[in-house]
């Protein structure tokens, strides 16, 4: 079931002093108690309630965090690693008070290698800057959530987006961390080779870890060659249906679509009205093609072929950058058009990914669903992994609606989960889905990660209340 | 240092004793202490002394696996699991006695699903038995080492070979496995979406774990669809640095080239004396290109151009698919073809991957360490990602021919990890690279490690005695 919190508790008074006393002559201001800057740290982008932290300190190199974990380490303190504060399951709601580490000033890029193709960044590093600064190596990093959030947050919650059908997800990105452990220690858990079968997948372990298990302060990546053409286009379908057999078709005819992106009409409404386009209000795909030109163009033909015997209604093409860049900047806002439909309204979104050969049957239900529930809801998804996102668009003090919402996320994760599908292809387990994670994972399954986390954090200090712990 | 093994030891007799009778009604004339069978499941393919184990159950299904498994957990004995006892660093030594647990009958092809380009194989059905069964799928399964491995020794080493640099390795393929605990517990690791965010990536962290965490029973894997045109070459060259010099130009022009493989003229040499060919003794490529006709001739453009630019003396191509499966058969065969260039050798081999900007100079350095060595040597590489193995071609009863050989390996792998490298990019660590793992994790990676191998395995009964176990 979708979690509410418990209530919030909060560490001994005199170890959270002893914690302050302990990094003050480190930090200086950059540690403070303000209570704007522990509210502003106890909040995501969701409709869960703050939980505001006891103190929020902002590190400013590997060593400070090192110095920080160990300092909360000594008087076991809860130490919650903050990023931009984009995620969507609570996260970064201090559920048991502590210290908020925020790496936002984190933001050196460290190394870039155009040779290898690779590069080396601080975690409070976010996307854009990080694409922005490699503007002129003909590189780019593609892994494109919404939010413009922290690569070390990305890392940290196993963030996707929409480039993962052709570039993967941070998973596949990231080729070595430069982790603090619970107890402080540093370590860097691999070397930058592109495969290694030297010991266990330490990098693995630790993304999607949330802040459970240690603190993320460097990432190296992957980049890949900005591609010599790139092609972008919009096409309405008659149905639901029709756009995502569009979807499955291109996937198993094998096409390297790079963006293949559905929005449903009251998601193509929200966008209209917030990002001023005038898209058709119709099922929608968002596409994008790279390649060199023959290849990119060989590839637009076999997905319009597809697309006809679906009866879509044409490709309409973003001819220059400029409108390329508007057609992602409506597609990456979608989440923000779809709150502002419902002016004061919080939301919460579903994250659910299935086979693809399911994918159909299940949107159809979810949309028979959501056209039965009386909660505002529109609907988007990176279809081309079998990922959808229904956004629940509600009012925060209206605890009926928020009751009908999480009703049918319930519905909606039972579903995916019989059709051999996941709670959350991209957003991570917070504290929003933990209930789910039991349903999905089984008890032996949940088991193993719990005898993870006490080997890696034996006192609980890391995120705590977060993906199994409780 | 490359380790050697210190004197195997056994559990007590009261203890096996005790495994062997709870364990003989469920499995009959499957448990067996025969001295043949025993002494068969001892050895790999490489150099490393046998250690039989003390008793070989042949195990048919993922319950008989945790039978077995539990029946050992009681008793404290040690569990090896055993595929086809392919791999190169010791993994099937018996170090502390124990039980083989052996999976090569757990042959059943569970599931395919064309739809979702997916299938649920158990652990012992091998890459070349797979990809006879999907042959009428148009689907093919892409991971491809030297040996005919089983599937589930192949996820457990992390296993790639020579189509990973376009199709990746076993990370990268497996989206969920079947594992029994060191307990007995049978525990899923993930659904079958493409991605997923739920919790701690058990999958990620049972590949390559090499059955010191439980033994993988079943694997559910990516598969590919065939490509409409494949294109393979050979391709010879003036010197080494000329064909290095033409694969990493072709990784950083970004071709999604299938496969780049370099033998050294020494491999191409035993090349032509096992596989009867008769290619030019000097560094060559051998070279694949997959996509459909157009897009697979532009990438050959491309290629031929930098390979021109380089020297080589012209693509010879494999015209028919015969033709094209002699060719990668002659590869494929290139660690059995270097062991007969000497009547008796066993064989060693490093397994270094570096970033491919140092690739040049870490082979033409490794180049002439094995001139200048009395060792005889082969080299043979996945170039594309920037592995590639010195084969040591020795004779077992030569003591000071194997310490000549290991000072070698030791220099290779001093170099590849001074280079950022790794030292295993593909064979493991088993206990021949204990040593190795140190230098590259550092006490403190090693340690995370040690605590993840406590944590899943506390009574240490899971392959005892490699990668981090003493």
């Amino acid at each position: 079931m979708t979690a509410a919190a418990a209530p919030q508790t909060h560490p001994p008074a005199d170890a959270l002093a002893a914690v302050l006393d302990a990094l003050r002559p480190l930090l200086g201001d950059r540690l403070t108690t303000s209570a704007a800057v522990r509210e502003q740290h106890g909040r995501d982008e969701s409709y869960h309630d703050p939980m505001p932290p006891d103190a929020v300190a902002f590190a400013e190199s590997t060593e400070e965090v090192a110095a920080i974990v160990r300092a909360c380490a000594e008087h076991r303190v809860p130490v919650i690693p903050f990023g931009t504060g984009t995620s969507l399951e609570g996260h970064v709601a201090a559920l048991k008070g502590g210290l908020c580490l925020d790496v936002s000033r984190m933001t050196e890029i460290v190394a870039v290698r155009p040779e290898d193709m690779d590069c080396t960044v601080q975690a409070g590093v976010t996307r854009t800057q990080l694409n922005e600064h490699l503007r002129d190596t003909g590189l780019f990093f593609p892994i494109a959530p919404g939010a413009d959030a922290s690569i070390g947050g990305m890392a940290a919650t196993r963030a996707s987006g929409t480039n993962a059908v052709r570039y993967g997800t941070m998973r596949e990105a990231v080729l070595a961390l430069t982790v603090v452990t619970a107890d402080g220690r540093i370590v860097r858990t691999a070397r930058r080779a592109r495969k290694s079968a030297a010991g266990y997948d330490l990098t693995r372990l630790f993304i999607g870890s949330e802040g459970t298990l240690g603190v993320i302060t460097e990432v190296t990546l992957r980049l890949h060659g900005i591609p010599e053409c790139i092609l972008s286009a919009v096409c309405p379908f008659p149905s639901l249906k029709a756009a995502v057999d569009t979807v499955i078709e291109t996937i198993q005819t094998g096409v390297p679509i790079a963006r293949i992106e559905l929005l449903d009409p009251n998601q193509m409404r929200a966008v209209n009205a917030y990002s001023g386009t005038d898209y058709a209000i119709a099922p929608t795909l968002f596409l994008e093609f790279h390649g060199t030109e023959a290849f990119a163009r060989e590839q637009v033909g076999m997905v319009e072929a597809i697309a006809g015997e679906h009866g879509a209604k044409g490709f309409a093409w973003a001819d220059t950058l400029e409108e390329r860049t508007k057609l992602w900047a409506a597609r990456h806002t979608a989440y923000y058009a779809g709150l502002a439909l419902k002016p004061g309204a919080k939301g919460f979104s579903s994250d659910v990914c299935v086979p693809i050969s399911r994918l159909a049957a299940c949107l159809e239900e979810t949309e028979a669903d959501c056209a039965a529930s009386p909660v505002t809801t529109a609907i988007v998804g990176h279809v081309g992994d079998g990922n959808f996102h229904v956004l629940f668009i509600v009012d925060p003090d209206d605890p009926e609606e928020i009751a009908a919402a999480r009703a049918l996320n319930d519905r909606i994760v039972e579903r995916a989960l019989a059709m051999e599908g996941t709670c959350t292809g991209e957003h991570g387990v917070g504290y929003g889905k933990m209930a789910f994670l039991e349903a999905e994972h089984g008890p032996d399954g949940l088991a193993l990660m719990r005898a993870v986390k006490q080997a890696l954090d034996p006192h609980g200090i890391m995120n705590p209340g977060k993906i199994v712990a409780p």
